[in-house]
């Protein structure tokens, strides 16, 4: 359990200013956080509830007080600054990719590998703080509806085709994409800023940086890297297609998974309405699945479409090692806020601020 | 060879359109073209090239003195009509899924499969006309791309998500869209006609029927039966999600193909950029991949992201069975109208009308 303050380190950004509404949403005295971004943000406030939390400038000392710090800022940032948090005491919680693959620091889905969390808990109560990675979007929302099947089957194999929301590249590409949008309307071109590629009415491979030697991008890498790291699998084969949609906030992912153990549809449908964190969205009769504006503001990660693999053969009993699904997760709230204030919050940190 | 008229039915259509402006573009005749729609559009007229053709009505007696005759048509109405223009003599290409899986009726794709058109014309030259099916549009993109593959390494299963534009659905489709997109940015909500869920912002999964036992919906279950009867193999695997986005005009497919010989990424991309129709979209160093924007409008199939799959692994040799691609077509085009009058030219129906 952790005193002090909660700090939110770039409080600014899409994903700061949903850890804030987060953390009102869950009782949190706004007296007990402080927002932190970049010098430049200094005089600004943002809101956290029906309260508003003047920014203070993420400099040396920042951290004196804190207790508890939920970083939203890039690698970079991230790189420089979380150590500054361990190093003052707090348990620091970071949303960048810029320790996900450290060996020494605890890569966590509360509902995936919550038990990790516990153990790195009891080691790290020492006078020094304790630094937990957030995973990538993509990776939390694949294994929120992965995960109960890999425990009760196994899984083998994973092909997966991202519809990727432009939310996760922050606010100015939401803005982005709507005023593209009127350009668009108004028969204007639009010109891409953010992106290389235009994004109102269009698709294409996720902005991130290419691996010229493998093909792969920088999200489809984090997939294949973060997986193996969270599930403690180094042997389950993933292939993934990251690629953006122009979608304000929520991400949705076509699966196909082959599973160690052959299911039946019945089978595999249960084990996942019983998944914590998942709501299932899936009326054949009605042609009613997944969406991303489904998704949008809520906790849950929606699953839909579970269907046999037609690509597949059934076994004597019915039962086929090959499925697919369609999910939904809001990129914001539990691909990124909301999954770090639950690791927070499994720590014991938010108790004390709570009113 | 067919002498008469060419008929386009279902021409204030967003495929009967393009298949005049197709028929412009490749010096036919405007007086030799006759634009045929339902009697409610008799009064309009539509454009072809810098003319104009007045709509005559879908009626009895419309085929008399119509040579060849391309349906864009939905499979109700060709169902109705296409044997009757069959039975005028006319060699008739329909656009709609009405015929396609008649064993009697050849599907073609000119670049996979003409050498069937080729011999179905050679037999059906008796009194009466011929009927051709033109394939659903994501099964003529995806097989433009895999069948080079088939052809040099054979394929053993291909897993694709598909990231279709509206105008799938048709002209009224790319109007909500655009509806839709503009209510959402003044801040008024969206309510759907043609599709059910909103189109703007969103992406849903493919709102053609779905088939409530197997989970799949009705273009799912197109690409897989269509696909086995071009390529003539009913034992490749398909395992498909169809998925739309809110895109105006050209279709997207994330494919990972497992190929029956093991090959080299080189060999691949060698046998890719050779391939007729396609246009090899693929520069690592500058993230420069297919994109929807890029296809519409382009007879070609744009190809890139072209990689090793990383789930899969290498043999001695440095080879492996499994590779990715992202792939653009322009749905209208390629898709339907292009195609269909591609198969129209090869059977010679369009020389005489030739400026």
């Amino acid at each position: 359990m952790s005193d002090g303050l909660i700090a939110v380190i770039g409080a600014t950004g899409a994903v700061g200013l949903e850890v804030l509404q987060i953390l009102a949403g869950r009782g949190i005295d706004s007296s007990r956080v402080v927002a932190i971004a970049s010098e430049r943000s200094v005089g600004k406030s943002v809101p956290m509830g029906d309260q508003s939390l003047a920014i203070r400038p993420l400099a040396e000392g920042c951290f004196a007080n804190v207790g508890t710090a939920i970083f939203g800022t890039d690698a970079a940032i991230s790189r420089e600054w979380c150590p500054k948090a361990v190093e003052a005491g707090a348990v620091v919680v970071d949303n960048s990719s810029a320790f996900r693959m450290d060996p020494a620091v605890p890569l966590i889905v509360p509902e995936v590998n919550g038990d990790v969390l516990r153990h790195a808990h009891l080691q790290s109560r020492g006078p020094k703080g304790l630094l937990i990675a957030n995973p990538n979007c993509s990776t939390i929302i694949l294994l929120m509806a992965l995960t109960p099947l890999r425990d009760a089957f196994g899984v083998e194999h994973i092909v997966l085709s991202t519809y990727q929301a432009v939310s996760g590249a922050g606010i100015a590409a939401m803005d982005e994409l709507r005023a593209q949008a009127q350009s668009v309307l108004d028969g204007v071109p639009a010109a891409p800023v953010v992106f290389k590629e235009p994004c109102a009415f269009n698709v294409f491979s996720h902005d991130s940086a290419m691996n010229v030697t493998t093909g792969l991008n920088g999200e489809e890498q984090k997939i294949i890297d973060e997986t193996r790291k969270i599930w403690q699998d180094s042997a389950v084969r993933v292939s993934p297609t990251c690629v953006r949609v122009p979608v304000l906030r929520a991400h949705t992912q076509a699966i196909t998974a082959r599973l160690k153990s052959p299911a039946t549809l019945e089978e595999v449908r249960r084990v996942l309405a019983a998944a914590p964190g998942v709501r299932i969205v899936d009326d054949r009769l009605q042609n009613s699945f997944p969406t991303p504006l489904k998704a949008a503001g809520r906790d849950e990660i929606l699953i839909g479409r579970t269907r046999c693999d037609p690509g597949e053969p059934f076994d004597d009993s019915g039962r086929t090692r090959s499925f697919s699904l369609l999910i939904c997760g809001d990129q914001l709230r539990k691909g990124a806020a909301l999954n770090a204030v639950q690791i927070a919050d499994e720590l014991g940190c938010l108790q004390l601020a709570r009113r």
